[in-house]
């Protein structure tokens, strides 16, 4: 061991320089040289000395770690530091991984990081695991905690009531400034780490208004508190949906939101740092579907990332065969003009793209909301005005060049008609595809860019091959 | 007068349940009924009770309300709403438009807006305009307001100089938490309307530390501020780049944050509602690039939209050209066997969409730094096996079809030699194109896409044709 550790010790001042304290000034986030030589060290089994760097890392710091190393040392990495990692990396940590992670550790273990959590944060880690799983870990759990996720559990999935946290300031209304600042010093032990607002309430727990922190700080001691109220505040009410929350936490810049329950009794706060994860993890997800991707596989394993990305290749298959017997059906033509065979592509890919445009705008636009029934047939008419405007523009050009390429002035005709179809189409499916499916109540990212490919490609062959049958043959 | 105002009423009064108060309880954002309303309103230009209806709007809501209709009521309704809507409806809207609108509004209009901005948002919206219109407003300015957005302009675009406000509340190390509470009592009048946190700092106006508002209140009087200084607090060089200020405040929940110059002196804070903003367009603009979309251009002009839309089309028609003449050298290959040109999509497209999900978490990884150097070959390495993973399985599935559907067994094994191949080719390069940009200091959203499914086609072509021409001719 004393070895060890003096080996360890050597290689690192060997390259001071590139030692890279997690916390150095400006840097955010964890250096590559440290994840080199935490790998390093782990290859060696030094175990004393990971746990020695690592005692320091932030919660944040901790998972980066975790998640950028492999599967194997990751779960090495866990043993390793058991004792010397904060319960609150593993909130930072998605699904699958927690999963993976938590599988390979005892009931107790696990039981002891979630009753240190806060009860939003524990929530969500009892919530991510196996059924069978929660149950045993539920059973070591604090009787407090246990009481919190189980309520917490019968809130709907991505709710308000999985997101609040059940640690809040509370006053009643009658209260002055210099009570409330009395009872926050008399009470600091019992108050929650941090808290961004203080919540009024009657007496039957009924939420009344919210006051900021900042206006009470500056307030004379005799101000009733009910005078501060700020009109701003809005109730969440603990079954609306994450996104909505999020919606109103941007729309009113709040720091805090009091949840209520039917009655309107408060139940729980949410914090704009969860309503940041929330955007956050919206806007990666909307990313990644429209990717035609389930989920970051970063992290994943090979065969869960090759298995979830074949339900998209199926699919693609399956409309490739579509376009593929279009052309079937126009065989003839194309054994006479075998140039058919060569420029259709260019059609249906300059359609794809074209509406690709269109649709990326418009499920954009429906998730910020700038677009609603309100405006939806004005932004498709003019998608396909841009469509047509620049269908003509490239009908020019691609007719030109494929007129001097093949030196038929009918040929150029042809592929310029089509290109004017299919870039007009594509706005148009481009635009109508997304508005569709969020009518159905369908999210649109992941399905909007197969289905318009689909049409792109179909009247872009089927126009451009009917065409060329028509006048060339 | 008189009679309009009371004929804008009888509509109303039909339809009650459709005059939907924007500030309903729950509702979020203005009802489509509302807007209906406004613009039936306007077409009778009945100005008095559009201002009646839009007075109490707040700022978003107004901004909701111009962003959803047409350029030209959009005019109209910032002409007739001119001393109703609150100045902060401007900061809310995006470059195009507020230029747009700037445009048609008199100097001094813009500069009595401007005069009631926060600092932060006043220099966004002069920033927003072009030269020549800035130094007209410039003029009309408040020497104070002046001052501070000269000032903002020298910082470099996107960085913490540009977002932060400079209306902050810093008090010397030495104080205690009752003197703290007496002096923000008693210059309430001179503190910025909300704050999150009390900077500290020395004489020379350095910055020392912050301490919460919470435990500011939680304290007792006799206690020294020092004592209650957080250490999550880091300091943001006024400089930094937005996207890494934003990476800091996720990091370690932070509401505000400091801003130094290079001398370390306080000279602004950023408030997490900003990051919230930082957020969402990073976001934005990375979806929509990868869409090939170069921002949202629902409130755009027709012309103006398509001559966005059309640089990324050139650049689709000259890679569709590279595919083509690819093709283009099979001639005789597809003249002998048609059933070529009728597959050879199957293959580019299988391709395409295969790399596409690589590059789709690839890109997604690298923006939330889950991918660096550390552990970036490991990553590229499993795209690849994922792809000829997914390659064969899909080689299997579609050899077997084509051998049915063509009844040519090497024509089964050419296709399904051409998939493996260009799936494992899309899983290297969806992979490495974004690394390597990245790597050159691009951004990989936008130009991956393109550099992907040029080689997806080229490669899907060439192998599926290359192959066929040995073996079946």
């Amino acid at each position: 061991m004393e070895e060890e550790k003096e080996k360890a010790g050597l290689e690192i001042q060997e390259a001071p320089e590139q030692q890279a304290a997690p916390d150095d000034e400006h840097q955010v986030g964890l250096s590559d040289a440290f994840i080199s030589e935490i790998l390093e060290l782990l290859d060696h089994q030094y175990t004393d000395r990971i746990q020695e760097l690592c005692r320091d890392l932030s919660a944040p710091d901790s998972a980066e770690l975790l998640i950028k190393v492999s599967p194997s040392a990751r779960h090495q990495l866990v043993e390793i530091l058991e004792t010397v990692i904060q319960p609150e990396t593993f909130s930072y940590l998605d699904h699958e991984m927690l999963n993976d992670l938590l599988e390979h550790m005892s009931g107790a273990h696990v039981a002891a990081i979630v009753n240190e959590l806060e009860s939003d944060d524990a929530l969500r880690l009892i919530d991510d695991l196996d059924e069978e799983r929660r149950h045993e870990i539920m059973r070591h759990l604090s009787r407090k905690v246990r009481a919190g996720v189980e309520e917490g559990l019968t809130f709907p999935e991505d709710s308000a009531g999985r997101m609040m946290q059940r640690e809040f300031v509370a006053i009643p209304q009658f209260w002055t400034v210099g009570k409330i600042v009395d009872y926050l010093r008399a009470a600091s032990d019992a108050l929650p780490d941090k808290f961004y607002d203080i919540f009024i309430v009657d007496p039957m727990h009924r939420f009344v208004g919210a006051v900021t922190l900042s206006s009470v700080l500056c307030a004379q001691r005799a101000v009733k508190v009910d005078t501060l109220v700020s009109d701003e505040h809005v109730t969440v009410p603990v079954d609306m949906d994450r996104e909505q929350v999020a919606f109103q936490f941007r729309r009113k810049d709040l720091l805090s939101a009091p949840v209520v329950d039917s009655d309107n009794r408060l139940i729980g706060v949410i914090t704009v740092d969860d309503i940041v994860d929330v955007i956050d993890e919206v806007a990666e997800e909307d990313f990644l579907k429209f990717g035609g991707v389930s989920g970051s596989d970063i992290t994943r394993t090979l065969f869960s990332t090759a298995k979830s990305r074949s339900t998209w290749l199926i699919v693609n298959l399956f409309t490739a065969f579509i376009a593929a017997s279009v052309i079937g059906v126009f065989e003839k033509s194309i054994e006479k003009v075998v140039a058919l065979a060569i420029l259709m592509p260019i059609v249906a890919s300059m359609g794809g793209n074209a509406g690709t445009q269109a649709l990326t705008v418009m499920i954009r636009a429906l998730a910020t909301k700038e677009v609603s029934a309100a405006n939806a047939w004005r932004v498709i008419g003019k998608e396909c005005m841009v469509g047509l405007l620049n269908g003509g523009l490239f009908a020019l050009l691609l007719g030109g060049l494929v007129a001097w390429w093949f030196g038929s002035l009918v040929l150029g005709g042809v592929i310029s008609a089509a290109l004017i179809l299919n870039l007009f189409v594509a706005g148009l499916f481009g635009a109508i595809i997304p508005v569709t499916l969020s009518r159905l109540g369908l999210d649109p990212a992941p399905a909007a860019g197969v289905l318009l490919t689909t049409v792109t490609d179909v009247v872009g062959f089927m126009a451009f091959l009917g065409l060329a049958t028509i006048f060339l043959l």
